[in-house]
């Protein structure tokens, strides 16, 4: 008699997805993995818990992902194929940064070796960086968040949440930057003149909401390669009381939702990364935490909708 | 000297209506009762204490209710006459669920049998069906809620809260069955298929938004008797973080509140429950209890404010 | 080499700003003080920590306020020249209200004396009073609140945080009362028409909303001087999760922000106070109290980016 | 068939024991009322919902007080005859302590009047005094706590929960005033010359581990009439973490449960109360509350299995 | 270069063993399962999160276990030669009781036919039962617990949390049953009755400590077959935050582990269960599973340091 | 009037001590710093949160320390002539533990340097090496916790809170290190080992708990200056729910602070920390801050008590 599997029975990989925690044996299409790393983090810590949490809540989804308004059922040939792999936690070095981000790229160069498509989950933002290192092509970068994250080395830090996106912006690899949702009020101009001296492009939420889901997937080139990595504080405070760096005013949901939709259907995205959670600060709910896990999968599930990815796994 | 009685002194019986937990002697228009009934719950249990966080937040409204923006005040003759009783909690029968069910549909049948309308505070959503079975008349069944709760039996599972619709809606007195806000991504085709193969009806969230309060309380004939059902996830979830089952883009309050408000013009509502309130995961505020109480009052003072609830009163 | 202060290092006044628990010695333009009183709480007391957990989170703001939507950058100068000083917190006597409220308007009084425009941070509501008190000039008083605080004496009480507004409105250096956000279900009519009856007003939500931020704004007169007190739960229910009377419908935070600038704009703002944030029972990540500081600060950066203010501060 | 009543089921009163709130109709032998009073807390106040989660935990000995170790059953008769009476809370008057305190002593007189041992639950310790300012027969009082509270009067202040038993050792009803488990270092050498000075005992913790259960109830007069006061801290503070004022190097709960049971058995027990609980800052399984109903039930227990009460009752 | 696997790493197996969910390949001496099932508990439920918690905190043991005080160490050969596995959770059919008990007895069942030690986490104490009616030789039962969960069939319950034991004492496979730590207050004198007129035993707490290890150890017959059954309440409630049922005057940490390895060493252990662990009302550091993961490991340590145990894995 | 300062009044230096952030204009006897880093913790972070917690906890002791059963007060000149100084928190760079490690450092020496004596609240245990680096005189180190910090370098990682006492054995200015309480069952065998081939010493708990207070001071050499190191989890896991590494089977705190008061007499303490209090974790009453503050207190008290300070002072 086939098992129930009630989300709180069991051992929790992302999605009952098989474990591969060996990347030279990775055999799938998708590698989720975890970064459970907070040790850049300005505030309170915690979000090293996130990939936990985030894989526990992603086993309430293990019946189907269906969408009552629109009737589509998504990632049903990647499970029933078993196309989806968890390959475990990148391994973390307290105190050194240097060796805990060689880990972080590693484990994602390990997975884009295999083939497949690497799906982060955090940790705190400045994971970003070591994880957009290891990828080796040209590619535009698409960054939903509150904060621009683009502080310069200072005082002798370089590797914070809040360091990421200037290193990322100046790596060859990158063909643009586009930070979409920026709002807080803990910003700094120069940073601001700073991103866009360099020819990027900071979207501050007010234009988001104008630009509306079509327009900010536009703001990458069609067809164009992308890498997309989200702070769940782009989400309104409201939604996400679990990440200590919320800021009011804004995405709601189903516009994050249907931004993330535009963005797989006109770009190629490459890999994503979802990123800020923390558990032990969420409500006892765990609202944040499935908040992610419902992210990680709508994203997931429109990418594997889309034409480019049928053929690319009927290869 | 009259008695102040803050929120947080006195034995909390709902909104200190008095307590008659003798339902033969029960005298009285509405009958609120509890079911501290979780065991059906597919993840985090809990709302088991749903009933006493309601009855507690309740207290906080016993200065009256009455809305700024209308200038109206609710529920003055009832609370005036005693026509509000609190009948206490249904009896539970942990891990012998036909027996706490029967007694569920006793305490309902108890209830309707004194002449009252039944108000029941969940617990969670599988008690909709014992609920339902108490009422001997046709009425229609509306559903608000983020899912179907259509699971078939299987697996050896017939009674969690994700079944309590699909027994209810083959019932012989559910005239119809409707189910408003479905928009849960873990959801399943094959159940949605099925409501409407019955003859029944899924209005996911943009459809409700788009019907609006009117809208909504058209989808059941005009005057005809209603048994509602409210799961509080029916809300979005930045509005319940006590609640498991909390899903984004969902109702906002006002949303919910006029959708009652126009099905109790309508409609002659023959019972309501609301469930899933998990006080142990809610925020410290209670919040999420609050919010129910406000719900259940405030629908029970848009019922009691019709010509027909006068009228039927003045009897 | 600069200090690096994190938001979770060293002793937190507000904004890191010079501690001034001397009020003879006072030399600021901004005087701020924190009123750790709950005694006025009708339900779960806890706002006593409040103004300790909005100093906190107001350090996470030490690296600057700026606007990425508007690119505008505030409180420079104020912060340069050490126009902003935290004088600690106004002495409580527990059980002894009339003491305290004495305790609080000469704290007040204080601050004004040095030529310093007060920001108080409660606290519950009933503070509210005994701060207007210290003002001897006549001026309008703004009231944001989802409750209208203006309960009449009766059954032994007067002082608690129901009951502020009535005092205040009562006072000669009242030109007016003007409550915006008013929605809870918890009230009563007689206060409704006693307000409207002494020539005051009572702006719902559904109103407030439909006048917008000008349209409040323009409820004062042009220019004139306006105490502004801002209970937190004037916002929606789902921002404020540690405020024990928050409530549904509330403004969002940007309907808030933006009445305030214009306020800032259109009045004299001669003071003003935010309230009601219950720390202890607030989420993990203290988003309401993160959210209270970020309307103080905001508030103010508006008051302060104004031709009144720069004049008054080249004096 | 009997209901279950499982602990988490039904409106809670102090071991579901019928509800008076009418003193005037009060026909029992015990009388349990709630004190939800917490404006003497100097700290974190929330000791108001101490009564409410007392009852609920009480619940939980519904089936029977029975002791393995001595093959004790308690309290059969009281509750088989109704000699127990829960007569719900004393009204609380915010920020008008003095009101609030008569409201305390009215209630506990009413009770007395009537012929019924009273038992209280705070709430904080300040309504000690109101409650000792009922009787009027002179009685001794035994007080078990971590601090001494005798504060003078000072500042303004007399009505804090440092304070009752300087006034109650003062007033003529008081035979002696004896104080056992003081050993918090918040303490003031001052108070306790002062205690001494007037002829009272304080019994630091080490001697009261030296006296053992007998040496403590030794400590008044054989058969002589006592009322007894038990802040909760006067157990460990590893075993309440649910008391804001727990201090290290407290009774074990075997020494206080015997102490207790020594001075029921020695002397006349005219009523008792015990305050302190915090529920909202208590562990998730409200421990703390659970060992306050441990101690109040094991205390009347050994209460009513006396020679002098059966006699009593038999009347 | 090793892996750190810092315990907030990875996906927690319980102490990092292999994962084996299909029992038909299962090759170890050991068999870890969870069953995380709370539906039989009384009061608060949750535990069915337990044995997800202590296969977290299991983890923080990966680095070996070693005992300063008797220099030590613990299941090196074990962890070395992977005798270990982790066999995942029972299926859990909630509202279907018989049927999750049957796949409980079923997953033992499988461990005993691969020829491994069954231990055991839950998951509240009903699981008792269905595990033990998995072993088919006859065997001692030994019950660490502050319950005894006795209670008879009776109004329509029979498989809480309180009924274990005396279905288990009533089967033929059991030898005897010997309740060891019993003292609630919450106790029925006809179930103690019961117990010594089947034969068995309970040992009060005072009897326990009188006894000590070896006492303790001596009541199952030297060298006899016994399954240990430890109910995280037999702890002290000090020590037990995140247990539903905690109880003052347990055993100390030390006075349980001296029996446990007093048992390893006198008798032969043929397997084990740790019950009642509750993480979602846990303190926050998370004590209580911690403190599990302690027993349960420092059990196995005791039981495979044994000759016997030796001999059989170098079969 | 004198200010009645209710402990959560005001802006929380320790103990209300004068704030001195500048160390160069230091003159006190005593310094207190905090230092909120937490990078090294292996498991849950959040002690970083400690030094505000333990200042705040710290207030509550204002009125005066006083011991009721020695009838002794505690630290009335140090505080009469401002000889205790709160110079705030060391600086902390997120990600470059070499830099924070050297900030720790200066700190401590500023405030050597001023002939103050330090005294720091952590944080993690890692701090205790950059603290001891400061001291550049001979002294023995006392170390009390748990476990035994003296990891090897291995794997990269060596600034960890597991390794710092290896650093500190290996000074020059290390006479010794004595670590008692020692008893985790997460320990190598070989650190313990190389503690002893190191010529220094393990005093597991047990042995602890023979030798006595007296036993563990002579374990210096008498009169010997001695820096003393204070994990709070040297006590019972019992006693430290916020503390993440709590074991069980420590000291009592009667124990503990009966080691430490022998320690300030027979040995010259030159300094003291007490580390790894995790506030975000700990129960909603604080009780492991309070119980820090209290040891902190305590301890320091027992120090000002001696004729070695009260020379020192007059000077």
């Amino acid at each position: 008699m086939a098992r129930i599997d009630r989300p709180y029975v069991g051992i929790p990989s992302f999605l009952r997805a098989p474990i591969c925690e060996d990347l030279s044996k990775l055999d799938a299409k998708i590698g989720v993995y975890g970064v459970p790393f907070d040790e850049g983090s300005p505030f309170y810590p915690g979000s090293r818990m996130g990939p936990r949490a985030i894989r526990e809540h992603s086993l309430r989804f293990c019946g189907g992902l269906y969408d009552p308004a629109t009737r589509r059922q998504f990632l049903v040939e990647e499970r029933e194929r078993g196309l989806i792999a968890d390959v475990g936690d990148v391994d973390i070095a307290p105190t050194n940064v240097e060796r805990t981000f060689d880990n972080i790229t590693a484990t994602v160069r390990g997975i884009l070796d295999r083939g497949a498509m690497p799906v982060g989950l955090g940790g705190d933002h400045s994971i970003a960086y070591p994880i957009f290192r290891a990828f080796d092509r040209k590619v535009h970068i698409l960054h939903f968040d509150a904060h621009m994250d683009y502080a310069p080395e200072a005082n002798g830090l370089r590797y914070t949440n809040g360091h990421a996106f200037r290193h990322m912006a100046a790596m060859d690899t990158a063909l643009s930057l586009t930070q979409v949702g920026i709002r807080s009020l803990r910003s700094d101009g120069r940073d601001h003149a700073a991103i866009e001296a360099g020819g990027n492009r900071v979207v501050a939420m007010p234009e988001a909401r104008m630009l509306g889901a079509e327009g900010i997937a536009g703001l990458v080139p069609d067809g164009a390669p992308v890498y997309v990595s989200i702070d769940i504080d782009a989400l309104d405070i409201s939604l996400v009381p679990g990440c200590v760096s919320g800021e009011p005013d804004g995405f709601l949901y189903g516009e994050l939702r249907d931004a993330l939709k535009a963005v797989a259907e006109r770009c190629e995205v490459v890999g994503f990364d979802l990123v800020e959670v923390n558990p032990a600060l969420d409500v006892g709910t765990g609202a944040t935490a499935y908040l992610a896990a419902t992210i990680v999968l709508g994203f997931l599930g429109e990418i594997c909708a889309q034409p480019r990815w049928k053929a690319a796994i009927a290869a």
